[in-house]
């Protein structure tokens, strides 16, 4: 590829080396977090960030973590970074592209011989995707001390608790107290990622700029009616809580798309009927709720909607209805200068890089309590992820990692 | 009560002596067929049938059969009757007022001494709820020639065939040949029956004339869309299979409910959503459908329409549909003149009986091939049927019992 600065190549095999660790079918890839192939390919993964100037540590949290002092060590670091941990039916590139994208541009600088102002760190943090142990951004979270009671006795499908876990990857909860991040030693956090939605693909663009991520508002809803025999009660006497949720399945999807071009997205995408016999009224139903927005004025007004529709459905049919509210994030906005930074260097590059929200998590999130954050998304082929059929283009990805090269050089006034 | 030719307070005692046989919790009966309390309680209804001057058989379905030979016994006869078997969780009712109803008519008449024109015979049809060896209507359809390959084979939940419990019942697959009805040895057949829907509650009417037994067609739809995050696929590119089976949940009650007075019905009684995993968009959706009307050109329209409104949601949402056709059943209607005999006696006695649908089967559907029928439907407290909870007063019982025995005075020519 021509006219960028880092190296697609080495990018694109080293996307191809880390793929065999734990490799599955043709494309796919197992690298459960603090597994044999995790610790494998942190190996492969230090090599490469010492190959670029790095020192590298792997601190108590498990996270791989190297650093490039720069012109002032004392300075706030520019951290990259994500994760090298996979689902257990993954593909190749979720979190990889954003650990070997942020080594390829400290290896760009040092080629160039090219020394920052502020110091660099590339992170690859330790467990991300929470599948192995039920709970994600472990590492992310340990280095900023929001790790909660019991996460280490939690046990994987073997029994194996993460402590055990992490102490057989070289963690250890005794170095966790050094391993942590004071306020202020690192400004900004970059995080290349594929973008697990199809939204780029449909525009016709390689690259997005992320606003934020969107925070979801997560119920459990419960509707009551009442059973009866599907041939003998008349349409008018019935209490059918089939009914009134499909109601509000329609009334939500409709209120998601109310306002054109809003980010907004309302899911369902868990429903029980009881009792689920073909020739009986159904008495209850049981269904979740997904609701997000980046603009969480706009989510609440939408969920008062929501719930002026679902009163209205229940008493027009006769349920009785119950909302528990399991979850309720708010949006965490990316830092405008760091948005605007990675606008302008796109456009320097030629690119038009559309905004959108993230509706997935990343390592970003939990970032996002601590410092200022950017993310910049790959286009993703039909915005398949989590599956072996995830895939991105080695043109997409490298043009990513040349716009976080552009934008890091910024962040670091160089 | 007053005004009544036949003993409300006999009908009552019996009702409440046969709720003793398989009694469960206050005013429930488990009560299942060819079960020892089935054999029971078919020893108590033989004396009754005896009491009332009938000679007496058990068949080799496990029919009970009483007979009264009437003035000319080579005269086909006038059948009434229902079953005593019941659910595993049932109430004192369905069926069983069929049973005591139509002997009460026949000891009428022996208490008053009139001996009918014709042959009466009362039936206590084995098995007509099908839950033990799931195939109802066995006896009925035994002594009609319409059992079909296997049915004796078939086991129940201790691995017991229909061939065991029938031979220690006292029934006998050697005796099916000569417990078969020969065409004309029946004329008319009666069922009085608890109605098990609301309709007669709310229009404030102790009984209904039942105009058929509507035939229900029986769907398996499946529609197949794309999973994504939720939280990553914009609303606008979603293949989303529950917004899709929502619409035409929404869309099948419109159109069952788009005749004002009609009796038509339809219903999705069970859904099952995959993944069923709530950030995750649903790719698939199995859902049945079941559309009644006793109005077989109504019904053919209404299936016409729901297939082009499955097809758009389908087009409009990007899902591909399979529908599969479990039960196509026609409407069975009872014959005019049967009906407008039993209007006749509802008027004599000052009555004004609506006429409905039944929904759900019975032995009389299986009747329906083989000659005239007519069904009485006594109300029922909120259209509780197959659970403890059945109610139906003495009060309807009686006025029921009286009709049916009107009626069946008029069909015997006396």
């Amino acid at each position: 590829m021509s006219g960028l600065t880092i190296d697609a190549d080495r990018v694109g095999q080293r996307i191809e080396r880390l793929a065999q660790i734990g490799k599955i079918s043709d494309t796919g890839v197992c690298r459960l977090a603090l597994s044999p192939e995790d610790r494998e390919a942190v190996e492969v993964v230090r090599g490469w960030m010492e190959e670029a100037g790095m020192t590298v540590r792997l601190d108590g949290f498990g996270n791989l973590i190297g650093r490039l002092p720069g012109k002032d060590p004392n300075k706030p670091a520019v951290m990259l970074g994500s994760h090298i941990d996979t689902q257990p039916y993954a593909g190749r590139f979720d979190g990889i592209i954003g650990v070997i994208g942020a080594i390829e541009v400290v290896q760009t600088l040092a080629d160039l011989g090219v020394v920052p102002e502020v110091p660099i760190e590339v992170a690859s943090f330790c467990d991300e995707e929470g599948c192995r142990f039920n709970k994600g951004l472990f590492g992310v979270r340990g280095i900023l001390g929001r790790l909660e009671d019991g996460e280490l006795e939690r046990a994987d499908k073997n029994g194996v608790t993460r402590r055990e876990a992490l102490l057989a990857f070289g963690g250890d909860p005794e170095r966790f107290e050094e391993s942590r991040y004071e306020l202020g030693q690192v400004s900004v956090f970059l995080e290349l990622h594929i973008e697990q939605g199809p939204v780029l693909e449909t525009l016709g663009r390689p690259l997005g700029i992320v606003t934020g991520i969107s925070g979801p508002l997560w119920w459990t809803v419960d509707l009551y009616g009442f059973a009866g025999h599907a041939g003998s009660v008349p349409m008018g006497l019935r209490k059918d809580a089939l009914v009134g949720a499909s109601k509000i399945v329609v009334g939500l999807q409709a209120l998601a798309s109310s306002e054109p071009g809003a980010p907004t997205v309302g899911t369902v995408g868990s429903m029980r009927v009881f009792p689920d016999s073909r020739n009986i009224i159904p008495e209850h139903v049981q269904f979740t709720i997904d609701l997000r927005d980046i603009d969480l004025p706009r989510r609440d007004r939408l969920e008062r909607q929501l719930r002026e529709l679902i009163n209205e459905v229940a008493e027009e049919h006769g349920l009785r209805v119950e909302i528990r509210e399991d979850t309720n994030s708010e949006p965490r906005y990316c830092a405008p200068r760091i948005v605007d930074t990675i606008r302008e260097a796109a456009m320097e590059m030629g690119l038009k890089a559309p905004e959108l929200m993230s509706g997935p998590f990343h390592d970003s999130l939990a970032m996002s309590y601590y410092c200022d954050y950017g993310m910049i998304f790959v286009r993703c082929k039909d915005g398949i992820s989590h599956n072996p059929k995830e895939f991105s283009s080695l043109e997409d990805i490298a043009l990513g990692t040349e716009l976080l090269y552009r934008t890091t050089l910024q962040m670091c006034g160089t």
